[in-house]
């Protein structure tokens, strides 16, 4: 075992403080990573402020580095290589899930990169606001490395969670998309979508987002509360992303979607109630999704390497992790924070 | 104009009776038909129970029969044909759902078969429970004249509004398809599912419907009452039609989707409420659907053709339609009733 340097919460609401947290010895088809670089995500946030969580606790979920060790039997990776790996560490390999590499959907539960459980020994799971991190080899990613690894970070939770249906509804050349909320998943969306050839429209409350939609490749921002610009938004998108994590109506966004059309939400929001006459009226549908599992994993990390995308990233020392949280809560940022992990080596 | 016989209820809640209404004169562009079957479908019973409804009322919007006169700019049909109608005789032609041949999605709601208004002189529209019927030639079909009338009739909406779906969520060989309810919609659907090459499960209430489940060619029947058999059935559907048309909990039936499956209801439900985690874990849709446009309703004809499906109807003299509509709202029918409106002729 080694011990590492980690930022830990030891109880709900409190700060994240430095501290040392055992890492495991490799196994055979483990790999150890120095950690570089580690996205700060909105579920961060909600698993900091959960009163039923397991703690102590140390986030991270989407993160990047280099491999400083593999075990007996891994094939794929070798000290030195560029790696990532997102919120989903070990799952139980049987299931349709599973067998379909959509290991995020397992149905014994994924293994969490935090705030789960070793499924071998059972010892609490501890996330990459860390110096490193071990995981097994199937749920690292190799990354491309040309590009700045503080920006590739989000990409293994914001960008697989939005890649995911991006893929799914077969997103091409002239398909139209609509992206709900300009955010950490909502601008990746963007990128994403119009470097597949989407027609890209953002929908947003903030009429200040607009250039940031156009800079971003967007080809038209609508704004979610002007109903006018809305009526003229009918039938307009073949899939919408609707990433806005709170509880909202969803009845505007089935009004965008054009025949055989599908709103998709990514944001978490509990029990919803919808129409049916609205889903009926172009056939539509009303899907959700989330994170990601092997199949498409690689494929994004692919995908961003050929077409130079990276999520647009604040960029703090790990030391700052407070304020970055505090900051994203208030959401204070465009469009992620990103933690400097490089700072706590040696660990 | 012409006067034929037709049955008519004169204000909500009461009975139908013989009486004489008048059919328009052909159009350029119209087909006039010698009506010879109607069925009795459970929106006809709505119609006939709507205080705010517009009477007198002549229900009937699935259709057969044989063409007696074309209008001058007719080119698809003379004399003499083979012919069906649905519940649509008319729509805008303009909108993206009429260009798309969803004339049932358009923008400007389509014209009804019965209860709606012309699009030129604006008089009522009278059903099919009549011994003629005049319409625009674009919303006649040919029919495969081989197959026994009466059962053709109710695949005109009964049976398309369970095709556009099979069509429009690609069923084929080997795809996994859940039907709920064994009523008018069910049995076509398990019907032309099965006719499709797919693995159909029927899910339903009552056990001593398993027998005609399989002798319509199901492969298994799923007693959705029974907490055991509906978790053995968790991720065993790719696509769901939920043909029960009357509020009812819908997370049993997102459990039995596998990954990226479609739940679509086809019952005007009206608001439904679901837990988006039911959605999220496998990245499921619920969708909806409704009746058919010109997309799919002669592919659906000529598809029965070539296999030979209709529907199983208890066909019945029109004089006998309030004892058939008191009959269909016990749910005493297996699977539809067919007016012989045969017996009005000559009207």
């Amino acid at each position: 075992m080694r011990t590492v340097t980690a930022y830990q919460a030891p109880a709900p609401n409190t700060p994240l403080h430095p501290t040392r947290i055992t890492r495991r010895d490799v196994r055979p088809d483990d790999v150890a990573i120095r950690v570089t670089h580690c996205g700060v995500c909105h579920s961060d946030l909600h698993a900091l402020n959960d009163l039923a969580g397991v703690f102590p606790l140390v986030p991270g979920h989407e993160f990047v580095g280099d491999v400083i060790a593999v075990g007996s039997q891994v094939r794929d990776f070798t000290v030195g290589d560029a790696v990532a790996v997102g919120n989903i560490v070990d799952s139980c390999g049987e299931c349709d899930m599973c067998r379909a590499e959509q290991e995020n959907y397992c149905r014994e539960f994924p293994t969490l990169t935090y705030g789960g459980r070793d499924r071998h020994d059972g010892t609490p799971t501890h996330g990459a606001y860390a110096g490193e991190y071990v995981v097994r080899d199937r749920f690292a990613y190799h990354r491309p490395a040309h590009l700045d690894p503080a920006g590739v970070a989000p990409l293994l939770c914001a960008g697989i969670t939005v890649w995911e249906p991006l893929r799914r509804w077969n997103v091409g050349a002239g398909t139209r998309v609509g992206v709900v909320g300009l955010g950490g998943l909502g601008h990746l969306a963007v990128k994403l979508a119009v470097a597949l050839g989407a027609q890209v429209s953002v929908f947003t409350t903030s009429a200040a987002k607009a250039d940031d939609a156009t800079r971003l490749g967007a080809h038209c921002t609508v704004l979610s509360t002007d109903p006018a610009a809305m009526a003229a938004a009918q039938g307009s998108c073949d899939l919408v992303l609707d990433c806005v994590p709170a509880p909202h109506d969803l009845a505007p966004y089935l009004q965008v979607l054009a025949l055989d059309g599908t709103l998709c939400s990514l944001g978490h929001l509990g029990p919803v109630t919808v129409e049916t006459t609205a889903l009926l009226i172009g056939r539509k549908s009303l899907a959700s999704a989330g994170s990601g599992g092997h199949r498409y994993t690689q494929d994004l990390l692919d995908f961003a390497g050929r077409h130079g995308i990276t999520a647009d990233v604040e960029v703090v020392p790990s030391a700052q992790v407070n304020t970055a949280l505090q900051r994203l809560a208030a959401g204070d940022v465009r469009y992620r924070f990103t933690l400097d992990l490089s700072d706590v080596h040696p660990s």
